[in-house]
This record gives C-alpha cells, structure tokens and sequence, in this order.
C-alpha cells in the first residue's frame, strides 16, 4: 500500500519542502517566516514575496459566504503577511481557479472585494490566471512588496526580556472578523519607523500557536499575563472566550515584541530565556502551560 | 436564473478582469502580457512578477502524468512567462492544494520536478503554501524575476517589417514536450543582449493564437511562410503535422520579432502594417487567412 497524504498531515508536508530547499543566493529568508525576503540583483531595498491559497470546502464553506468577503479575506492574508515583516505591500497577482457552475456574481463579488482592499492599501492587481476547476474553487494569491533592510522585522529576533504587545482584540474571528479584518500594516509600518522591534508575527492560527511559532524561530520562551490578553467580543459569544483568545486563528493581528514600553499597544506578556516554553502566568502567579491548539479550518 | 460562468467563457473572464484593475503607480505592465512589469520603490532594476496554474483534471490528467512531469510543467510555464521578457528569474512560491487521498510519492515527485528545474536556472524557491483540497490537486507557482530597462521586451513593440523568429519546432507537445519541455531564458538572455528585439511572446497557446495576440498587442499584423515553419517530429505523429504545428500549444518556445536577421533562429515570417490581420503566404504566393485555433487542454 503507498503511503497517502492524510496520513502525513499538512504540517509534516511543508517541513518536506522546507528541508529539500535549502537557502540560497538571493534568498534572505526562505520558508519558515511570514514571507520570503529576496535580494533582487542590483537593488537596495528588500523584495517581499508571499502567497495565500484559499480553497472552498476547506478555508470557506460552498455558497455561505459572498464572494466579495472571500476575495477580501484573500488579499488580505497576503497583506498581513507583508505588514508581520515590516514592508509595504507593493502588487498582486490573483490565480482563480473556477468550477463552471459558480454564479458570475459570486465571481464578480471575489474581484470586487480584491479590489476594493487592493485600492485602499495602493496595491496594484498586475494580472493573474484564471482557468477553471472541477469542483472547487481555489484562490491564490501571490504579493509582492518592499522593505528596507532596517525595517525589516523577522519573528526570529525575540529576545529574553523583550515584552509582548498584540495589535488588538483577538478571538471569536469565525463570527465575521475572518472576512473584514485590516491588514496591520499602517500600525506595522508606524512601529517600524519609530521604535526598535525585536520580532513580528499574524496571529493566523490562535496567539498560542503563532506565539509559539515565533519563540521557536527565536530559541526562547514566553509568559502571557492571562488578565492582560485583550479578548474580543465576538470572543464572548463562545463558551471559553478566553480559550479563543487564545487557540482561535485568523485574527490577523501583529503579535510584536520589543523592549520599547512606549509601543502604544496592550503588553500581553514577556519573553523568557526558557526555550520552548510557553505559558500562562495570572494574577495570583499561579503558572499553567498552554497547549498548543491552533485555529482548524472550517470542514 | 443567475448566469453561470460555463455562459461567459474563460477569456470573457479574463477581461472582465483586465477591466477592472486599472494599471498603477508602481506598474509599468498589467495584465496582457507574459509577466507583469513592476517598478519596486528605491530599485533601478524592473521586476518580473507571473504566476501560473495547474489544475488536475482540467491541464493534466489524474493518474497518468507523474508527479515530476507536472511539477517541471508548473515551475516551467513561469520561467517561460519571463523568459519572454528578456529577464531572469530569481524566486518562486509553490502553493499547493491536495486531497488527502493523493499519493506521498506524487507529492515527492512534484517537488523533485520543481526542484530540478528551478536548480537548472538557479531559481530558489523561496516558500509557499500547502493546503488540502477536497477534490483536485491544484498548483499555482508564482515567479518573480529581474530585468533592466534596456533589456525589456514586451509582446506590443512589434514593427511593420521585422522578421519573425521562432526558437524551436513547433507542434505535438502533447505527445512529451508540454512535460519536459526547457523555458528559454538562456536564448532570450542571449537575443536582449546581442540584438534589437522588438517584442516577443512565449507560444503557450499555439502559433497562430500567440502570434496574433503579438500583432494585436502591437496594432501590426503578420505573414507567416508556410513552408518556413518549423515542424517537430511529434507534430509528424499528428493527421496535419502543419496544423498542429500552427494550432497546437505548449510548445513554450519563444516568438521574437527583430529587424535584425543576423539572430540565429528560423525566421517564419513578418510583421506588416494590415492591423490585425494574420496570414499564411505558400512558395506559390498563395494566401491563406489562418483561423484562430489554439491549443486546447486536456479533457
């Protein structure tokens, strides 16, 4: 019998193609951060380079959700993405993969909410592919943007001491933030220029896991004050609001650390010199370490 | 009754795109050419922005092309995209959807596909995205690259009395090439470096089909000479060798344009002044009006 997918898992298949594609000469960062930075030959600024796949079924449900909400959520993953290192989204390409039954509206709310998005952050759509699908439709898009070697933020650079700051209230994003979030990238590129960031994440799979994800990249360790964790009203709606505060995805928030106290966002915790170890302190001291359960996609 | 998408056709789609996203700022070319064409703030140098998708059922069948083929295709299709603009590619994104019920080995052999080709130009790949998809395996790779002004080439430049130049034989892809076929970066880098290119075109979609998006792009038209066209021997294979090698697509080589005839390729023909239109001239001087057929794919 060969082995199939399902018994690898999504995760084990990306580390796959992370140890077959070794880093090299243009490559800055390759897999293994928000998005790539590539050393475009005779340029100073860095190039940003990401790509989001969405596909119905999976990421959002068959006739639930209007296009436009959808096309907004895919440009949008993208552009957080950009904004976790610093940059400044630049252009897009859209590839659209579409069952010949879909409804022109549902198409023509995709290119709207694309558009719309794309317009108010000054990124230009530069083309794309569209061909057509058995069944599902599949969205990527692929951003490119730019940052200057100074600006840029890398989730790797947490260090022991560094506070931990979040954009914004977090949780309960399946209710409707999911599909109108902002990218931060106005905030992201606020903090960029005026104080000293140590390390950048989005929070696409619940702060418990991106912040693991980013003291991993680090080698170090974190404590979150439960009481500090800003916790979204949607988040109320759930029996745990806390719980999806923190094991919720697609918030799309920055998670950041920094030294810098004045960062006008909520401190939500502090990294530690205690490698991989990740948890929850409250206010009596009493000390819980988080499981690690991220955001699971709609089935 | 909301229309559906089988009514408006694929390249009506297209449109409906190139409508809506208005060129911009930082976007020197849109849609409507092989590869977008970016200015990056604080860069001298142009970058080369493409992507392509495949999509399993629709561009290859299940179960009968291996993983490598698809994954040389895939990448293949997007260096092609800017070999045609006289760049060079430097990055790429892999973003992959597949059910759970493929195969490990497909999946492996996808990525030594894509591994191998982007090693043979020096292509790192720089990250993407792999998630499930409820039915077809979907692959969109994203290709950046770098050109210099000097250097760019577009399909519209075209001028009434260039040469026409093809890179290779043309016709029955289907049979081998379309799989394993070598994007030629190499040649282009050679022809922008060397001569005066006018405009050039990767054949995706058949000779006649590319050629007159070239005329169209560059309000030219065209005479191909009949007997001068390069046939492969897998066109041979076909009823009409000359047909296919007309209509049939994926051939992935280069149509170039250029006053000089010193260029080392089969010249097939010339660019006229009679806008739009596309003509196959016999030794006799017999004139045929050429039907646009382009390459169909797989069903």
């Amino acid at each position: 019998m060969m082995k199939k997918l399902k018994d690898i898992g999504e995760l084990k298949l990306i580390e796959k193609f992370m140890a077959r594609y070794k880093v090299a000469r243009h490559t800055i960062v390759g897999i293994g951060d928000d998005s790539a930075v590539v050393r475009m030959p005779g340029t100073k600024e860095l190039l940003l380079f990401t790509c989001d796949t969405l596909v119905e079924g999976i990421h959002f449900p068959t006739r639930k959700i209007s296009g436009y909400k959808i096309g907004w959520k895919a440009l949008g993953t993208g552009l957080s993405d950009i904004a976790a290192m610093g940059g400044i989204p630049v252009s897009a390409l859209v590839s659209l993969a579409v069952p010949a039954k879909v409804e022109e509206g549902f198409v023509n709310g995709l290119i709207r909410g694309i558009n719309s998005l794309a317009r108010r952050f000054n990124v230009d759509i530069v083309g794309g592919d569209t061909v057509s699908s058995p069944k599902a439709i599949v969205i990527t898009i692929a951003v490119v943007g730019t940052v200057s070697r100074k600006k840029l933020v890398l989730r790797s650079g947490a260090k022991a001491g560094d506070k931990i700051f979040v954009t914004g209230a977090l949780g309960g994003s399946i209710f409707k933030k999911q599909f109108n979030f902002t990218p931060r990238i106005v905030e992201a590129q606020r903090l960029v220029s005026h104080a000293k960031i140590n390390s950048m994440i989005d929070i696409t799979d619940g702060l418990s896991m991106d912040l693991y994800r980013l003291i991993t990249a680090s080698q170090v360790g974190a404590i979150l004050y439960k009481e500090a964790i800003p916790i979204s009203r949607d988040a109320y709606k759930t029996k745990d609001p806390l719980r999806s505060a923190l094991c919720d995805g697609e918030d799309f928030e920055l998670l950041i650390t920094s030294k810098d106290e004045r960062i006008p966002f909520n401190i939500i915790g502090e990294i530690t010199r205690d490698r991989g170890r990740l948890v929850l302190i409250d206010k009596n001291g009493r000390i819980e370490r988080l499981k690690l359960q991220g955001y699971e996609h709609f089935k």
